[in-house]
């Protein structure tokens, strides 16, 4: 018997202690062991579950007790949650988190106190919800040296977007329903400025490149911003605005990485991903685009990830070098002049000046559209250096310019 | 050092060899051991390579040889292949292999061997190619109860049937190209007839079942029967022709398990994979539907997945019970008599005939597709069980009936 403990009976915890407790025997199967919920901390009282009787509100009862081999922590946010799962490895405790904050902000530390003290630290939940990406993505694309990473990582703005797209809503409609649904908080300022999205690019960059990445090192635009104006003009020049987070290595050995809406062209299967789901799409140098889609978020597909590693863990207890990095630096995330294909949508009250510029700097050929509601007018530019480019969009004679990036 | 052999120096064999010979210290980095490549088995002369001294044509030099700790095969087909594996096997030797063939065939009997002595016998790339499927599907959805796979799983079909799609091509027309462009083999057979997305549905259906299924007991209809109408029919209902294998857990505890061409739902991910990608979708209990999309063939995407498999086992030489099932029994595959919506195209010279029998037998409201070049009517049946459909459609007054299934 493998006794654990879950600290944190929110959302996902609940769900890991329904899947754990309530299970049939597969996972037992699995494991060839029987799991044992020993302990679940939380500070609120749960009387009425079939498991209240192992509730407790002192961390120190699950550290102090040796018989706790796994700790699933499920509690979010950095503090305590940090102290508690440095505590629990040092003790000599497998972890296992859905914490993505926690994971960007102090992966690469935990790692290596992990690898130290003989035991895991596993955080498949971390990004991708349900959506096996970590595991798949450092162990059966071992033989790929990975050079981009794109991912729609944040479930609610995907729905923000695509309400607005499917239903010709406003952001603010659009959010408001996401909040009814309850797939987005009362603030929900984590998940449309971009940070939520952000803290799992800054993830999967760091298994894919074995370098930390810290949040605020990764250039982070959130979904306020866009327009039904840009939807529609994204449609009409056969693409469809996503947030999309993407990290990638550059020649220099270090690594660009972004979240930001972006132009994802309807070629890109990234474009088909609707609703609340998340996809994950890696390059390799031997395997080309690989994608991984499904539910990035919510009780179940979450807690389902969390109990997949509890599973791995009890069934290595020892650690093993597998999910690893080193720590970051500085300069690591550069903000190269790549070659780029940029949208505008620049505004001006005299129409016809706006027109000319746009032609004088870009050509005659340049296929620009108008909106019917205001005097905006969008367009692609060329493929050319990104500062190129802006130093062009400089000129625009507008009142108002908004520049996006696109993915082909 | 690991010392490994490869037997087979065809497609996949030499993107292997590439991939382990040329590699830069990225994989040795990740075994934390030098991996060798110490003979390659192949008929055939290969005197312009930097390896020409790595060949062997005698099988006898490779299983005698107590170094080598690793085999790979990519030899394809069931003989010598099974005797190979088994053989090695049996000396203690690792086998990874990309033969789908051999794995739908002989599965069961081969983890067997390996678990009794104490090997590993892995086989990623034999689905899927370079996606990583298999191992997410028993690792990462640990947690859940899986209850249904469906999957495009040969990229030949589809890249055929897209053909047809979108350039409005005929099936012949569309296999020509294919054979061109070397997806399609000069004897096609093995792909339009299914055959081989049957053998991958039979493997994924055993590891997320457990117990093995045969080819033979998979009811698999090829897409020679598919014309230009169908396709256009099926867009016009909002769905799209793909060659769909499919697999489901019953309540009885055994399974049912297809192939054939399916009207998938442009509302499903599997409707937007084009070319000669491949995607397979997995339902689970807690996680919903997850999906996994890449390029299922060809050289390099199928060789790394074979090398992938390679680090894992150089990395633990010991077997470890992650890849296995059971044998099947004649009756665990059924055909249940499952809720359904059927595709009909129905052809007659008295058409109205025809479409009076059509409306009495499925009501006034049906929604019925005429096309424009023949005398055929075309039209979704409303849900019910599948027997009581076809009791009505074979009441159709119609010279010719096709019927098709359909993948909400």
């Amino acid at each position: 018997m493998i006794n654990i403990a879950i600290m944190g009976h929110g959302t996902v915890g609940s769900g890991v202690a329904e899947l754990l407790i309530n299970e049939n025997g597969r996972i037992e199967d699995a494991v060839k062991s029987q799991i044992n919920v020993k302990y679940i901390l939380d500070l609120r009282k749960f009387d009425n579950l079939s498991y209240s009787d192992k509730f407790t509100d002192d961390f120190k009862v699950i550290s102090d007790d040796d018989e706790i081999k796994i700790v699933v922590e499920v509690m979010g946010g950095i503090n305590p949650a940090y102290q508690f799962v440095k505590e629990c490895l040092l003790k000599g405790k497998s972890v296992v988190t859905s914490n993505k904050e926690l994971v960007a902000a102090k992966g690469a530390e935990l790692i290596d106190i992990a690898n130290k003290n003989n035991v895991n630290f596993l955080f498949e939940a971390s990004v991708g919800g349900g959506i096996p990406i970590l595991r798949p993505l450092i162990s059966c694309l071992a033989a790929n040296e990975i050079s981009e990473i794109n991912g729609i990582l944040n479930g609610t703005t995907n729905f923000i977007l695509n309400k607005m797209i499917k239903d010709n809503m406003d952001f603010e409609d659009a959010l408001k329903i996401a909040q009814d649904k309850g797939y987005a908080e009362k603030d929900p300022t984590a998940d449309i400025e971009g940070h939520d999205a952000c803290r799992k690019i800054c993830i999967l960059a760091a298994l894919a490149f074995k370098k930390h990445v810290y949040p605020n090192q990764v250039e982070t635009t959130g979904i306020t911003d866009i327009t039904l104006d840009d939807i529609e003009y994204a449609d009409n020049f056969g693409f469809v605005i996503k947030l999309i987070g993407s990290a990638k290595k550059l020649a220099s050995g270090n690594i660009s990485a972004s979240v930001r809406p972006t132009l994802v062209s309807k070629e890109n299967m990234l474009s088909n991903v609707d609703g609340v789901f998340n996809a994950i799409s890696v390059k390799g140098d031997a395997v080309g685009d690989v994608l991984f889609y499904g539910r990035g978020a919510g009780k179940m597909p979450t807690a389902s990830a969390v109990v997949g590693d509890v599973i791995d863990c009890a069934k290595h207890l020892n650690a093993r070098e597998y999910l690893y990095w080193n720590d970051g630096f500085d300069s690591y995330v550069e903000t190269p002049d790549e070659s780029t294909v940029l949208y505008v949508n620049a505004t001006s009250d005299n129409s016809s000046e706006l027109l000319e510029s746009i032609i004088s700097l870009f050509g005659e050929d340049i296929k620009m559209l108008r909106s019917s509601k205001d005097n905006s007018v969008a367009f692609l530019t060329n493929k050319d250096t990104k500062s190129k480019l802006l130093s062009k969009i400089k000129c625009i004679k507008a009142d108002k310019i908004k520049i996006l990036h696109t993915l082909f």
